[in-house]
């Protein structure tokens, strides 16, 4: 037996990673169902259950709503590649390697793309938005809610507002933030929000969801000229996931069972719990980080992600080293920082099923060992303590409030 | 609880369609294995497990071989996005909704597309395209090896000759076939060839294998205008999926694991012994098929894929209803026609793990009493027997060359 015919055993890893994200044990049962056909009326009934149940978590009555079947750059190239024709302008809010990735896509089409740029670490300011767009017709402002590459989160109601001022389109980016962080489509109004599966709704990775409002809807009906991606046309896609079901392609059957489940355990917490377990594991992975004298990158507590958090490295501290021993240590994955950040920050992910007490508080035990051997010195204990104190706090707090 | 959140319990098919095909039980148990990251030091050796497997099955030294984040439509979107700019003639044969489907997306492109055409049940004529391409400067022809919508085989080598003589490239869909007929990429010399995990590998559905040979890759290098999307620019998949292992997407772990396993269990039979199982099968089909006075679609036999079949619907009897009984009573699904030919063939499917000998004989007793039931009589268990004595001739003469 060659090498590559071994077979397959992975390592059990805690996925404190900014995805994909440790999924339930419920959501491996589905992943793991007999397969159907794509037009077998019993999948053809799980489809729009899938419809339903993601109407519900991005909170929308909109009546394209479904999983692309690519990741969530895929939820990208779909969202600008159906709008954006030769002869229109569009701004994209760029403050990361996400944001940066959308104005990359963006600038595939023979559309007019400006980037407004903020520093990494920061949410673009949404005067500056105002500023590029003055006195232009603006087809669209993009922008990601959740910059995974820094941990900060943006007010999306903010470029709302401006894009009203403009009558521009809102597309919204809500791969790290959907379930995890609130968003709200048809009261904050986005055109189009896609999202990923392997964040914070805890599903495999491979598939992004997308809803697309009826303005956005409108524009795409009226292009002048055909989508440059066969692929990502949403018009044909929607022949599948609407009404008629029309055949567009063999979409990933496994993957859709397993996003049912995951999206049925969101839908059974509650968005509003599930919003206020990831707050609530934040602060207190924040506080336990902050106790071990550790800075955040993010300054502005407003604008962390919950889901996210990206920790400046001390001086001295070798990246690398530090995640491979948890890694091999601990089989806790964390991330490190892409790009002009490499080497600068640690990212560590709180997303769905892995925001768990349990999980922040290991860590933080685990990291305080891994950082002493690698010659950062924390006060002992302090991490774990601090954690400790902002839960009960938290918890006191919730029990006299009932 | 309401209606959309109940457990999600499938029935269990046997998928006798043109894809997704039924899958081992090996296969289900690799794709509920433990999630890791994308990045993650043992996930980047699976990632060489499984191109080093490819190369078997694609029989390829080519070291662009990997699958990608997409349905085998979006190997076509690939192939010829990547391979067309402005300024290019393409020729494409289009003999069925697949081959058609590569002609639309490469109209997506701004090269000039020519349709070398075929009636459907018949493989395009390789004279047609060299008339077609004749004084002509002709950068990629383009053929489905095997016509899914028809049960149609096409001869590579053909075309092969054609493109050498025109000094195109040939890019060769496999979808239909890989790991079922006999596909030599480096022998073929296929420019471009790629295929779709849910069919004779007997993977899940969502990735589409592709392969590039050096001359395509040199033409993808020496492009003059970007590659009109990013998620498939075959540049940057290139550089997660080669040896610097550089991020590009989050790729769907879960559906890698079940397409290592799948490929483990291509390689362990061979490619041979796999060719021939799904050969012997086939023949044995048809012959009880025809037993039963059905006739075949595809006239000529040498262009029959080993891997669908299509099958005549007899005069008044309803191909929608056919296929129900047969899933309401046997959980066997097949598929009916598209376009011009849906309610004239039905199109029953021997891919990868279905295609057994239990299979067939327990399909033709169903289909027998399916269609009695629905007005069609057949002389009565001579599908059956026309297949076991398929069988036994054809074993025989194995035992004898033994």
């Amino acid at each position: 037996m060659t090498q590559q015919t071994k077979e397959m055993n992975p390592p059990t890893r805690l996925m404190m990673t900014p995805g994909p994200s440790s999924v339930d044990a419920r959501v491996y049962r589905a992943l793991a169902a007999p397969i159907v056909g794509h037009l077998d009326p019993w999948f053809k009934g799980m489809m729009d259950d899938v419809q339903v149940l993601l109407k519900q978590v991005f909170q929308t009555d909109n009546r394209t709503t479904f999983p692309l079947s690519a990741s969530g750059s895929g939820g990208i190239e779909a969202s600008v590649l159906n709008l954006l024709e030769q002869g229109e302008e569009a701004l994209i809010c760029v403050n990361g390697v996400f944001s940066e990735r959308m104005a990359i896509i963006a600038e595939h089409t023979p559309a007019k793309i400006t980037r407004v740029e903020a520093p990494y670490g920061q949410a673009v300011n949404p005067e500056d938005v105002r500023s590029a767009g003055k006195g232009k017709k603006i087809k669209m402002i993009g922008l990601a809610h959740g910059e995974t590459s820094t941990g900060v989160l943006s007010n999306i109601d903010a470029y709302r507002k401006v894009a009203d001022e403009l009558g521009a389109l809102l597309v919204v980016d809500t791969v790290a933030t959907l379930a995890g962080a609130p968003v709200n489509v048809d009261k904050q109004r986005i055109d189009i929000c896609f999202s990923g599966t392997q964040k914070a709704m805890s599903a495999p990775p491979g598939m992004s969801p997308i809803t697309v409002g009826p303005r956005a809807e409108e524009a795409i009906r009226n292009r002048k000229t055909k989508v440059q991606s066969w692929y990502f046309d949403l018009n044909s896609a929607m022949n599948y996931w609407g009404k008629d079901r029309l055949y567009h392609h063999t979409p990933p059957i496994s993957l859709i069972y397993a996003l049912h489940e995951a999206l049925r355990i969101v839908v059974e917490e509650g968005l509003e719990a599930r919003w206020e377990r990831h707050r609530q594991n934040l602060l207190a992975m924040v506080a336990g980080l902050e106790a071990m004298g550790l800075g955040m990158f993010v300054k502005n507590p407003a604008e962390r992600l919950p889901t996210v958090t990206a920790v400046m490295i001390p001086e001295g501290i070798d990246d690398v080293k530090v995640r491979n021993q948890l890694l091999d240590e601990f089989n806790i994955e964390i991330a490190g920082g892409f790009g002009p950040i490499k080497g600068k920050i640690w990212r560590v992910g709180l997303m769905g099923h892995v925001s768990q007490k349990a999980n922040v508080l290991f860590f933080l035990a685990a990291f305080e060992k891994v950082l002493l051997e690698n010659g950062y010195r924390a006060p002992a204990g302090a991490g774990v303590a601090a954690a400790i104190k902002n839960y009960t706090q938290m918890e006191t707090a919730a029990a006299v409030s009932r």
